[in-house]
């Protein structure tokens, strides 16, 4: 077991005897990987606003929101409510439903360049369907993407995700390194990964490949790079470069999308083609989409006297997740962006206090209503600088042991916060005094890493 | 348009209003391309047991069950029961639940071959997760899959599942045929297409790309092959082959797990590695899950000091559908699957005389509570054999046009009915009787057919 410190604060332990049953049945115990924690995860009892309570019955703040994906926590009365009615009506059917139509028509009227959307299951399917429609459209077959960026599982989108020092080879031109053992080597040759932001050497890389890369693949803030958001000149760049060579500029904004009203690309004077969306536009329920240009959508047209992707799903559009999706998009509007957005912005700033208060060498990026914890006193802007080895990582893992252990603060698992609307200032003032405990409590360690 | 028959008897028509608000904001004006249907698709407003009303007020009786999932029909009260309970704990967080657990807890004790479970979103991440876990588990990279089987979206797994006779080639070396444009020739190499129950072509087949295939891929019931099961010699025979070449033997039982209680795979004397799963287990909510044996299913576990496949998703096995899933499968247990079969098998025999007194030259096969008709009086037993040509599909619109417009019957879009429980007898009586007058209404052109 990796630390010691969850058997100091660990006494009550229901969770344990739930998870002895589930390394019987599910591999490791778990589902999903970023829920597993030395010994063992814990068990939700019950989830209301910012807080769940777990079967101890001990209560947590949480700002992880299932890893950004509740804009508004947990047990929302209004989309219980718009859910239940539904759910009355059934949940899917070989038919349509308005409910898609109503939460399309929200979505387009909301970000400019999305003047088609399709409804899917997950921000992996989404991503999937991006990438298979900018291939249908240029007729084209590389992908372009960063290194170190995430884009969920399918095995193009996900190459050089977890890329480290031993692996990933010369910044001029970075290794493509498979994440899952076994990828095909063909997939690694038909990705071409360009180091996040760094103009000249992505441009170089992206001119080399011109006549077969079918998209070039950004997250506009990607929260594995390094939770940094792409410089004006970088996604313009891109966007030039794009135009010159007919070739898609695809944007993963399932995380970011929360960060302004129209999605992270709206901070930018050029817009994407593509848009993937996950996460907060579910409203707590399965759901990824694909927005974009008519034009370039119209591959997924089945009216077409030759369709070029066809495209299906069992559960994609069903009207429980497209509801609550509107419901939750519906009341997270142009003021629940601000002010949310104007609540991370005091919590960084008492953060930054605390880390200077706490004497450690660290600092904090983020955009919008998300934020993640650094290790260094110089911010870091490329996925190699931001980049943190074993060392860090133990201290990173008895920190958010701590956090969650003892101060009862659930953060994800890269120290980061992505907020919901219904945190307040008081939760962000326990959030900064527990750091303050938690840093202190590490400073030995950080310390040495130096 | 393709067909007049609409025009003929769509009357009320809220949905056409519907419809044409969706095409400014839907590609195609629908999500998914199965409800699909010209001039548009009907809009639910609500749905009970087996009845579907659209927004006009027809009710509709309904075999397609949203393409197969919803093994207790719409809006099932034990269900909502479950479901609405759970929302008002929550429905997704970044901590585990002991839903999950239960859930995975019935299924090992379902199938015997399911040691290990993880859940996912859709049966197209299931499936993917399979073919990403037998790659890091053999180290090798290709797969090989039947023509005409269809497995999701993952384009590796969707290979020749359009293939026509105009592109499928030589039956002695079937032709890797793209589903999307611009699927990368690397993805089609790496794919081996073998004809469904053709033992002695698929082995040679195999036995050429020995070295390199990480899985053989099959539905055991293959719907768009043609709905009927592998025989036993087949899969037999792709079991020897693969326990003698280190291969895995992965199920896609995302159909077909409706067909026995542990699933198609328990009527035949030798089991598969693992297997796909979706549709009716989620109980009527988005989910999907891969199942087997613990060994292979260890490349998934995070605890290990070499973790070959990392595998997430941020709404995998949330507490709604694995709610429902389990409740729904509770519900349908071994009587219910027997009597469940017992009733398709009664609507077999009816449909069979059906076509003797309508005297067409057709045939139904099917297994458990699925069965399709053919427009040739002998069953094929192949995908090339159970092809339908353009004049064919032509007799398929309309008839299944009659069927949904002028009866109130639907139908999946093969002609194929997927039943629920609840369906009754005299459920049955209403299909065989609609079918007679529909059989006869398209008489005239079938047998310009032959």
């Amino acid at each position: 077991m990796k630390t010691l410190i969850s058997d100091k604060y660990i006494k009550d332990d229901k969770s344990k005897a739930i998870y002895d049953r589930a390394v019987d049945v599910i591999t490791g115990g778990v589902s999903r990987n970023t829920i597993y924690r030395a010994p063992h995860p814990f068990y939700v009892a019950s989830a209301k606003g910012s807080y769940i309570t777990d079967i101890d019955g001990t209560e947590r703040l949480d700002f992880a929101n299932n890893m950004a994906s509740l804009i508004h926590g947990h047990s929302h009365p209004t989309i219980i409510n718009a859910v239940t009615e539904q759910l009355h009506n059934g949940s899917a059917y070989t038919m349509a439903t308005e409910a898609e139509v109503r939460f399309a028509e929200l979505l387009t009227s909301r970000s400019p360049g999305f003047e088609k959307v399709r409804f899917v299951n997950s921000g992996t399917e989404a991503v999937m369907t991006m990438i298979k429609a900018s291939r249908a459209y240029t007729g084209k077959y590389k992908i372009a993407k960063a290194e170190g960026s995430y884009h969920g599982t399918y095995d193009f989108a996900e190459v050089s995700q977890t890329a480290n020092p031993s692996n990933w080879g010369d910044i001029d031109k970075p290794n493509s390194v498979p994440v899952a053992q076994g990828t095909p080597l063909n997939v690694l040759n038909d990705v071409i990964i360009f180091p996040y932001n760094d103009i000249e050497r992505t441009i170089k890389l992206l001119d080399d490949n011109a006549d077969d890369i079918a998209c070039v693949l950004i997250d506009p803030v990607p929260h594995r790079v390094g939770l940094f958001p792409a410089t004006e000149e970088f996604v313009k760049a891109l966007y030039n470069w794009t135009r010159k060579n007919n070739v898609i500029l695809a944007y993963d904004e399932v995380v970011s999308y929360r960060v302004n009203f129209s999605g992270a690309q709206c901070s930018y004077s050029v817009k994407p083609d593509l848009t993937a969306l996950g996460k907060i536009i579910g409203g707590g329920f399965p759901i990824g989409a694909l927005a974009g240009k008519s034009e370039i959508m119209e591959v997924l047209d089945p009216r077409g006297t030759f369709l070029k992707h066809p495209h299906s799903g069992t559960f994609s559009a069903n009207p429980i997740s497209t509801t609550a999706g509107r419901v939750a998009m519906e009341m997270f509007d142009e003021k629940a962006v601000l002010d949310l957005n104007s609540l991370a912005m005091k919590a960084r700033t008492q953060i930054e206090e605390v880390i200077k208060i706490a004497d450690v060498p660290m600092c904090i990026t983020g955009a919008g209503s998300m934020f993640k914890l650094h290790f260094q006193e110089k911010a870091p802007n490329t996925y190699r600088a931001a980049y943190q080895n074993k060392e860090t990582k133990e201290i990173i893992d008895e920190l958010l042991d701590y956090m969650f252990l003892k101060e009862n603060i659930i953060m994800i698992n890269t120290v980061a916060c992505m907020l919901s609307t219904t945190l307040t200032q008081n939760n962000i003032d326990q959030l900064s005094d527990a750091l303050l405990r938690g840093l202190k409590l590490v400073k030995p360690k950080i310390d040495r890493l130096v």
